[in-house]
């Protein structure tokens, strides 16, 4: 939420939503650039300020948001109350900037909308299970926030309010012809968010999915319907739903590591306690038994992850590392694929004949992702959205 | 708290406070424009926030200092750890934007401390006795924390860091000989607070004196040593400590009220009730069964004064009312007073040799404050500071 009047519109959906006969929970996150500003006078007085630290700074943001459009809904006549994460039962690990929900205590919120109140909560941040520290859920948490509370509250729906008007088939930027979706099925959000369609989360994904949550993604600047994601229910199967991009993550290799039993163990248990999310990995045939392990991290821990594997390299007496930061995922994502033999071949051949390199592959009964280099990413995205006909396979007449 | 350049300094500070042997408790105030960005904010959306919300609202300004002080003081190599008003144990009543502190929880500040930390504590704000919402304790009431916070931790002195550098006799800005004091007593201060003298809060004073909490009034900006305020200790008692004058209340008349016993509990209760604040209470010598009574009261709370008073005079049967917003006070204040009779005299004296007319009058064994005209305040400031020759019989010399 940015100004004045962007506040009192998103009040006044709010309340319509009310009139209509609804209980209504609104999350939000905060404003315009309310957190790159704070974070970076964060910046402005330490080289590395601590997690718990940026956590209480920062969620003060969404504190200014909830307040002032539960002022902006009253101000329309309607009674509302605002919510931190901790006073809507929110309840979090211990993990400073990246905090995982472990509980939603929804009985404030209960009480509160049995009076008649429209309650606004603060996404994106909670309290630690003892009840001692404000924690924050990491960026784009608020999606998170809404959907675990729809879950908690046992709520119908769930609306996700964007700056895009629903999810599209590629991105729209580079794809001139990718169509919005009018339906998709939570594993197929769930491998688009996950290979880089920035709409939604894919924790928030899980959540819904896990919970039943009906999800409708919609622009908060129109009325179009948006895309609905849910169980499917004989919604018809395009072979692909859509191709993804995704340039955030950076490879590592291990080279010539010692191939022994427990050795991936090793080496993923340590990353993971850092924590490094680890995405895709590769085990190379092991020759002269030793084997190179290449596997994606987000570039935000690239950091974290090159310390971590150097000490590896020490500790398994491997031979080497090495780091390429320019690589792109690119994904193709459909239910449909599963009856549908031989679309990883015609991916890989549609790549190859355009001569880009494939640097790593992975797949799943839904999805194909193959790292390339991240020169090439846009073209292999408008060739496989072309060679796939995805644009017409999701058309909302087909 | 303003740039980033202030808050290094304040943290420079803190931490030299700190490595000289001394566990530090800091409480902060929100930053610069903070507090009035965000209510011109709330303003934007509505004509009358409530103030449950606008307490949300502005309590993330507090939040925002705190943890960059914090982040600040951590980049100096010194362990430190930011608390809300509720994390710190600020235990308040739950009344919106002028809460009272009913208890101060100290266990986890005194924890914190125990670990060598410093402990960052957001002022001006606490929760709710159920623990349930967020409160602030009105405009200021940093020090109020400050010095609640102290005593609740047993602390042997709060420094309170403001943008002058002491307790002066008189408002240097309109009495060029005002000079500095070294000491004043708690009962002076209070009297200061009370009668115009912006330095501290009657309540911060209050607090101290209760619990014997030495306060240090100090610069943010310079070393110099301040004021100290504690009870006296054979402190050289100058006949008058200062000069203060007020033109922040309005004066209010009720005019003819039927004269019968419990009439007066009935106004000030009912005031009181709203809640407004009355300060000075004259009462008329009563004329055929009735008398008039003013009060004056601070010019934010006259609207609802003003109304109830229309109501009063309704429900008592009085003859009418008048107000007057253009009133000043102009104090004297001093212990030495007490020994010395016939101050009132010269000041009566001093004002009516000026041609300055004396509306009402309310005196203590300290004090003596007279309400004038408001155009006159400056003038009965001066002479009364000059008449009573203030700057040498406070000078450190004397």
């Amino acid at each position: 939420m940015a100004d004045a009047e962007h506040i009192k519109r998103v009040a006044n959906r709010i309340v319509q939503t009310k009139r209509a006969g609804n209980e209504v929970v609104a999350v939000v996150s905060a404003g315009g650039d309310t957190t790159d500003e704070l974070t970076k006078m964060a910046y402005e007085v330490s080289d590395s300020p601590s997690e718990r630290e940026m956590d209480m700074l920062l969620s003060a943001g969404e504190r200014i948001s909830i307040a002032l459009l539960s002022i902006a809904i009253e101000a329309l006549g309607q009674p509302s109350v605002s919510f931190t994460g901790s006073q809507a039962g929110i309840i979090t690990d211990g993990a400073h900037t990246k905090a995982k929900i472990v509980e939603i205590k929804a009985d404030r919120v209960h009480k509160e909308l049995s009076k008649g109140r429209i309650v606004i909560v603060a996404g994106f941040q909670g309290v630690s299970r003892d009840g001692y520290d404000v924690t924050t859920l990491g960026r784009g948490g608020s999606d998170t926030t809404a959907v675990a509370l729809a879950a908690g509250l046992g709520a119908a729906k769930c609306e996700i309010y964007t700056d895009v008007d629903g999810v599209y088939s590629a991105d729209p930027r580079i794809v001139s012809d990718a169509v919005k979706l009018t339906q998709v099925s939570y594993e197929e959000m769930l491998e688009m968010a996950a290979t880089g369609a920035k709409i939604l989360q894919t924790r928030s994904v899980e959540f819904a999915r896990r919970y039943g949550i009906e999800l409708h993604v919609r622009s908060s600047f129109n009325d179009s319907p948006g895309t609905v994601v849910r169980e499917e229910d004989g919604m018809e199967e395009a072979i692909i739903r859509g191709v993804t991009h995704d340039i955030s993550e950076a490879k590592l290799t291990i080279r010539g590591v010692p191939d022994r039993p427990g050795i991936a163990a090793i080496i993923f248990g340590t990353l993971a306690d850092k924590p490094v999310n680890v995405d895709m990995i590769i085990q190379n045939i092991s020759e002269d038994g030793h084997t190179d392990i290449s596997f994606t991290v987000p570039k935000e821990d690239l950091d974290t992850a090159q310390e971590t594997v150097d000490s590896l390299v020490k500790d398994l007496d491997a031979r080497g590392s090495a780091c390429d930061p320019g690589v792109a995922k690119v994904t193709l994502i459909g239910a449909g694929m599963k009856s549908h033999p031989g679309v990883a071949a015609s991916m890989f051949r549609c790549l190859s004949d355009a001569g880009i390199n494939i640097e790593m592959i992975s797949t799943s009964s839904i999805k194909i992702s193959c790292v390339v280099d991240e020169s090439k990413a846009t073209e292999a995205v408008r060739l496989l959205h072309k060679e796939f006909d995805v644009a017409n396979s999701n058309s909302e007449a087909g």
